[in-house]
C-alpha cells in the first residue's frame, strides 16, 4: 500500500515537472486565455461542482465535522462565482516572467542584467477550503509554474472537480494539464512522499494553522515557505494623535480579530498612558474586547484584567488584547523583539526621527506608521494578490504576490567578450 | 562528549544571533572602519598569523596532507595582503541595508515600499582554504548579518587566529564581536549541531565540493544555498562567427579548465559541424584538450575519441571536452535540459531571434550570447564580490553578493488609514 501511495504521487509530481517548461515558455496571452477558460469553467459547470461537493460536505457530517468546518467546505453559488471572479482578478495582472532589471554595461562591453522566471514546481498543502484550489493554481499559472495541489481529505472530491476545470482550460489551451494537478491520494503519507520529492518540487508553501505548517517544516527536504503565526503590535508614542490611535487600535483590534494581521498586543509609551489608555479602554469594551494589562494598565484601566506573562507572546485570533506601558521606544522595540513574530507592527507617533526609526530597526515583515496592522495583505500593499505570507526571510518576507513564485536569471550579450 | 560539543556549539550560534540585531542596525559608516581595522589587523599581524598558520601546516604534514591541500592551507604574506585587499574591496561596495525599493502611494494615500534587510545569521561550512575566512566574513559584515564559520579541521588555528583578528576589529569599532565567529570544535558533529540550530541560524552556504554540499544540503534543518556543479555548454549555431566561436570555445574550455564555469560540453549545429569543428578541434588540440565526440565528431575530427553517454553530464574540471553535433537549436536545448546542471550556456550565434530565445528558454542561471562562459563570476558580473553561486532558484539564483545576503521588509508611511 505505502508503495502504491509513493508511486503514485510521484507519478504526480513527475509529471508537474515535465509540464514544468512549456508553462514556463508559454507567453502571457495563452496563460491568460487558459485563465479565462477556468474562470468560465468553474462558472459553466457549477451544478457539477456543487453535485461533487455534496460528497463531501455529506462525509463530513458523517464523520462528523463541526459546522465551522462544515461551513468553510460548503460551495455555493456565490462561492463558485468568487473563485471565478478571483481567477480573472490575477489574468488583469502584468505578467512578471521575463522582465528584464538592472541591464547594464560591463567595463568590456559586455551587458549583463537578470531575467524573471518562473520557479518551477510549487507545492501547495492546505486545509479545507476548497476555494485555495483555484486561488493558488491561477498565481501559480500567471507566474509560469506548475502546481501540485495538497488540499485536506475533507474536500477531496470538490478539490478534484475544480481542478478537472482548470485541466481542461489548460489542454483547450494548448498548455499541459499536468501543469496543475491535485493529489487525489487522501492517505495522510502521501504529504510524506510529496516533500521527499525534491527532484521534482522546487518550493512548498503550506497554508494552514501553525501545527501544519511546523510539520511540513520539519518534514520537507524541500524549501518551505513558512508562515508561523501573528503575533501583531501597536506601539502608542508619547506624542501621538490619541484621536488617531484610538481609531487605528480599534480597526486592528476589531475589524477582523480571527486573522493573523490583526493586533494582538498593544504598547503604550508611559507619558501618553493617563491620557490614551481611559480613551481606548472605552472604545474598545464598547466592542466587546477583553483587556489583559500590565500593572499600571490595570491601574489605569478599572475593567482591565492583569496580564500573565503567557499573554505577551499570545496570538488569541479573538476580542482579546494584551496591554503594557513601556518606558520608553526602545523598551517598546526590546519587547517587540522577544514576544513578536515577525509579522506586521505599527507606530502612532507624529515625530519624524522616532518614526523613521521605528520603520528601520523593528523586525517585522510590515512595518507601519500610523496606519492599521490590518494592511500586512497582498491586495491592500499593492501585489494584486498574494499565495501566503511568508514571516521567514529566506526568498520571501511577508506577502507573497506573483513575482515571489519567481526568481531571476542572470543573462549576457556580448559580441566576443573572453575572460582575460 | 556529544553533550559538549553540542553547548559549545549553540552558544557560538546563540551569541552570534544576540549580536545580529546590532550588526544589522549599524551604519555603514561604523561597518566600513571595522572592516578597516579588519584589513589593518591582518597587515600587521601577518608574523603573529603564519605563526597560527605553521601549526595547521605541521599537523597537516604529519597526517599526509597532500601536497596540493598543504598549498591551498598555506598563508604567505602574499596571501595576507590579498585577504587585507579583499576586504578593502568590500568596504568600497555600496551597503545594500536601507536600501527603499517601490515606495509608491496606494489608492488610500497609504505610502508602501519595501527596506532591504540583513538576513540575521549566516552559517558558512567550508573547506581547507582560510581565505574564506576573511573573505566571507567581510561580506556578511557589510550586509549586517552575523556569522558563523565552520572551516576544516586542519585550517583551525588558521582560521582561528584570522577570526580573532576581525573580532577585535569589530570591538574596537563598538560593534559585537560575536558577530563574527568560528566554531572552534573541529569534532565533526559540531557541523550536525550547527545544522539543527535553526533558532539561530538564518541560511547556510556550504562551500566546497558537490560532496559536502549533498551532505549538507541533506542534514540541515536550516535552508541551504546550494551549488552542486558546473556542466557548462557552449552551442554554436549554424550562422555563428566561426572564429569568434574558436575564441570563446578556447576561452571557456583552457582559461581555467578547473572551475565549475568551464565549458564541458561544445554543441555545434549541424550545418556548421564541417566547417566549424575542425577548426576549433586543432585550436583546442594545440592547447591539449582531449576531445570525446558524437559519432558525428569523431568523422569529422579524427582525433576525437567517442564519447560515452556518462561523457554529457560529466563535469571533467579538465582539458577534457565532450562534442556533440545537433541537428536544431531545440535539439541543443533539449541536451542542455537533460544533461546540464543550471549553471551556465552559451550560444554563438549573429542571428538575434534564435540568441533572444535561447537566451528566454534555457534554463540556467546564467545564459549569454557570444561571450565566454567564464563570466559567470560575482566580479564579472558587477557584484562587486561573491560569497558563492547558488544552482538552485530559492532566495538566490547564480552568483551571489552583498544584495543575495539581505532580504526587503515591507514599509507603510500612513496617516491613519484603517481598512474598511
Amino acid at each position: 500500500m505505502r508503495t502504491t501511495v509513493k508511486d503514485s504521487v510521484d507519478a504526480v509530481c513527475r509529471a508537474a515537472k515535465a509540464a514544468a517548461a512549456a508553462i514556463a515558455r508559454a507567453d502571457s496571452a495563452r496563460k491568460n486565455a487558459a485563465l479565462a477558460g477556468m474562470a468560465t469553467g468553474l462558472r459553466g459547470r457549477s451544478d457539477w461542482l456543487k453535485g461533487e461537493n455534496r460528497k463531501d460536505m455529506e462525509a463530513g457530517k458523517a464523520k462528523g465535522l463541526s459546522p465551522a468546518m462544515l461551513d468553510r467546505l460548503l460551495l455555493t453559488d456565490a462561492r463558485i462565482r468568487q473563485m471565478a471572479d478571483g481567477i480573472e482578478e490575477v489574468i488583469a495582472l502584468p505578467d512578471p516572467v521575463g522582465e528584464v532589471l538592472k541591464m547594464r554595461r560591463r567595463p568590456n562591453g559586455l551587458m549583463v542584467g537578470r531575467m524573471r522566471i518562473p520557479l518551477g514546481v510549487i507545492g501547495i498543502i492546505y486545509e479545507s477550503r476548497p476555494n485555495v484550489t483555484a486561488d493558488a493554481a491561477a498565481l501559480c499559472v500567471k507566474s509560469g509554474n506548475s502546481v501540485v495541489l495538497r488540499g485536506g481529505s475533507e474536500a477531496i472530491h470538490s478539490n478534484t472537480a475544480i481542478a478537472q476545470i482548470l485541466r481542461d482550460a489548460l489542454s483547450a489551451n494548448a498548455l499541459p494539464a499536468d501543469a496543475v494537478s491535485v493529489l487525489s491520494m487522501t492517505d495522510r503519507s502521501a504529504i510524506d512522499v510529496m516533500l521527499a520529492a525534491e527532484d521534482f518540487i522546487d518550493l512548498i508553501i503550506p497554508r494552514g494553522g501553525e501545527g501544519l505548517i511546523r510539520s511540513v517544516a520539519e518534514k520537507s527536504r524541500i524549501p518551505v515557505i513558512k508562515h508561523y503565526k501573528g503575533v501583531c503590535h501597536i506601539f502608542v508614542d508619547e506624542d501621538a494623535d490619541f484621536r488617531q490611535a484610538v481609531s487605528l487600535c480599534v480597526n486592528a483590534k476589531v475589524q477582523r480579530p480571527g486573522v493573523c494581521n490583526a493586533m494582538e498586543t498593544l504598547l503604550v509609551h508611559e507619558k501618553a498612558a493617563q491620557g490614551f489608555l481611559p480613551m481606548v479602554a472605552a472604545e474598545l469594551t464598547k466592542h466587546g474586547v477583553e483587556l489583559r494589562g500590565c500593572p499600571e494598565t490595570v491601574r489605569l484601566v478599572p475593567q482591565a484584567k492583569p496580564a500573565t506573562e503567557e499573554d505577551w507572546g499570545t496570538e488569541y485570533l479573538d476580542l482579546i488584547l494584551a496591554v503594557r506601558v513601556v518606558g520608553s521606544m526602545d523598551a517598546a522595540m526590546d519587547h517587540i523583539r522577544r514576544y513578536g513574530s515577525l509579522h506586521t507592527e505599527a507606530i502612532v507617533t507624529r515625530d519624524h526621527a522616532r518614526a523613521m526609526r521605528f520603520v528601520r530597526e523593528v523586525d517585522s515583515s510590515l512595518v507601519l506608521v500610523n496606519a492599521s496592522t490590518r494592511f500586512n495583505d497582498g491586495f491592500q500593499l499593492g501585489l494584486g494578490a498574494e499565495i501566503g505570507i511568508s514571516t521567514t526571510k529566506i526568498h520571501a518576507f511577508g506577502p507573497m504576490g506573483l513575482e515571489e513564485l519567481t526568481t531571476t536569471k542572470f543573462i549576457a550579450f556580448g559580441d566576443g567578450q573572453v575572460r582575460e
